[in-house]
């Protein structure tokens, strides 16, 4: 499975993954996804948006539902769903995303080859557009999916080129009506996503999520004016290229002093002339902290600077939240039955936060029982060609994805 | 002729003008050159990249010269050509290379008009892609045309699409294979270009350039580690955009000390995803003063810190010269003529440098006796949709211009 996947949208000057949301690559990753489970005669269910829960439905006599039009019979009773996301931020690795929808896929075949009867049904979830690298809205699938995202929102987002999400989805063939709160979610008994740590926290093979750091991604506009980068004197100038490099400075030094994460990875400059001092730069600040109260401190920290310097500049800067996640404490009563069966099963599993978002955040917020699984990442890269995580602990990843489902299924 | 030019090229959203070399509005505005000089009856030849000499034949019986295939009969004595250029940057103003364009033809429509009979050819000259907006190469017309830039580098430039000046040329009609130094410098006696002022250092209607500072265009790409945002310390990080912004700031800092300018207007990251720390960041760097020496220690100071800073940050810097240009001193009898020429004219008329780069420049460097006319500029601003010139000024200005030609071609 790893192997067939592994070339999808692999970019071969970069060597990193481009499968933004509908895109022709994160579809090819998807139609393996279907195949896959297709051909072990899992019943796949789809929602308006195009998330995916394959069911093993063992449960003889239950009754048929047709809600998303999937073809064969989908269980009336709660399951127990695994798996994660398939599309990728720009030029990510091999591991964020996949290693949970393959493990979860290897941990069914694992029960089935032992011949384990689960009590309740087992669905392996496949969930869009997780990484918003093509929408700019990050658990856009699970959100929609949980309703914290109204369809309207949703399908008015555009990507970098201006198309919209409406219209992605025309592209691809589903009918933008279809959109909303997934009926797929009314199945999900409890959700337990198994996803490669990333940072160097982990120093077992595998280990179990407490919390997902409260984060946001902010907007900053620097506006100045325009001009000849030869002929304007320094001083006459108002140039918003300053500001930024000061905030972005800024932030970097707020987020240390917080011990919080601050980062600025996406710029856009116009008009980006090499002789022309800039009229505009627009930065956004991806930011995350421990909790609420340190996020909110650290942002005004940050844009407090970024107003000092703008006053020194003659530019005036604006900032607008694009998306902010509270923090989520995961279920403490299933964390711990997490960590007493992979006590038994493969031995100690320390429980750590985490500072990257997750769809599993999403469904916990929702209400519904949710856990995560990590498998150790021993460089801490991640989000990067360079991401990479040693093949045992993937298989000890899968033992222990198997041994929860046993638990929870049994 | 201003309000026919105003509205080509002219972006409805930015009220800037997109004119780089061999678009379809460049073309539009070149076709308005060629309409007015064939209306006038002046004679209109180019060379194989498109710069363009329109002549105002008087003397009968010259033998006619045929070598761009222009139609109509070309001087064989060196001529006083006049003129500018009529691409613009990215968001450009209307009075940046226009001016001295639609002021030659209206200085030659005045000297007809008053009956006047030159002893030497006089032309109006369009040269292309001065900006260097496309193609990243200022000067491109005149530098080609002079034989400092060769036709097969200057046919591999690239736009940032990938398309290949030699690509861009066939697009427009033109065989490449005719790119080279050009005949119509072999008629170019002299060259006075008339330029709006591009900084606040002309209090005067009119002044008359000493020397264009040395400048320069540095590719300076800054590389790290591609890494999520979220979850990588802030400590286990090689981020290349602190570097660079830390640069940037270094840049401005040491212009100013030095009396300089320096300039980051464009940029490029990668991935340039909200939640990845870049793996790279390319910026260009414009820097300018007034002499070889202080633009060699200014450059010298802003690598010293990048590299200092990318020590700190785990990263590294290269820093590339895509274009350097040495200070070009206009010839001082030509300069002191044209000052005694506009003092009995249009009055006292200052005598200063310029920190921007000029196609008279590149005529000064191969040898062409060359001169500079600049119109006030009450605001300073350049390369900006706030570009303005006086109506007033700019009638004084070709009052001066008539004056000159009137002068050196009696």
């Amino acid at each position: 499975m790893w192997a067939a996947l592994a070339a999808v949208g692999k970019d071969p000057s970069t060597g990193g993954y481009r499968r933004g949301g509908w895109t022709p690559t994160e579809r090819e990753a998807t139609h393996w996804f279907t195949d896959q489970c297709t051909s072990r005669g899992l019943t796949l269910e789809s929602d308006g948006l195009g998330n995916l829960v394959a069911w093993w439905n063992p449960i003889t006599g239950s009754p048929a539902l047709d809600r998303a039009g999937s073809a064969g019979r989908v269980p009336s009773v709660p399951g127990v769903v695994t798996g994660s996301h398939l599309d990728s931020v720009i030029d990510g690795g091999a591991f964020d995303g996949p290693l949970g929808v393959v493990s979860a896929l290897a941990a069914v075949d694992r029960l089935r080859a032992e011949g384990f009867s689960p009590s309740v049904p087992i669905g392996v979830g496949a969930f869009v557009e997780e990484e918003g690298s093509r929408f700019g809205m990050p658990c856009l699938g699970s959100r929609v999916a949980a309703g914290v995202l109204s369809a309207d929102k949703a399908l008015a987002l555009q990507d970098r080129a201006g198309v919209t999400l409406a219209e992605a989805l025309e592209v691809a063939g589903a009918d933008p009506a279809g959109v909303g709160p997934s009926p797929l979610l009314d199945r999900m008994g409890a959700f337990v996503e198994l996803h490669v740590e990333q940072g160097r926290a982990l120093t077992s093979p595998v280990g179990v999520a407490s919390s997902i750091w409260p984060h946001g991604r902010f907007r900053f506009t620097f506006r100045g004016e325009a001009n000849h980068a030869g002929t304007t004197l320094m001083e006459d100038r108002h140039d918003p290229m300053l500001t930024y490099a000061m905030t972005a400075l800024a932030a970097n030094k707020q987020a240390r002093l917080a011990g919080a994460r601050a980062t600025f990875g996406r710029l856009s400059v116009e008009p980006n002339g090499t002789n022309a001092v800039p009229s505009q730069v627009t930065a956004w600040l991806d930011a995350r902290a421990a909790s609420d109260e340190v996020l909110q401190s650290l942002l005004g920290a940050i844009t407090r600077q970024a107003t000092e310097r703008a006053e020194r500049d003659g530019t005036t800067v604006e900032m607008v939240a694009e998306s902010v996640s509270p923090v989520v404490d995961f279920q403490p009563g299933l964390r711990d039955r997490l960590v007493g069966v992979l006590e038994g099963a493969v031995g100690a599993a320390p429980v750590l936060p985490t500072g990257a978002g997750h769809d599993a955040g999403v469904f916990s917020a929702a209400g519904i029982p949710t856990a995560m699984l990590f498998v150790r990442n021993p460089t801490g890269v991640s989000h990067s060609p360079a991401e990479y995580a040693e093949l045992d602990d993937c298989l000890v990843g899968v033992e222990a994805l198997a041994a929860v489902l046993r638990d929870l299924a049994r």
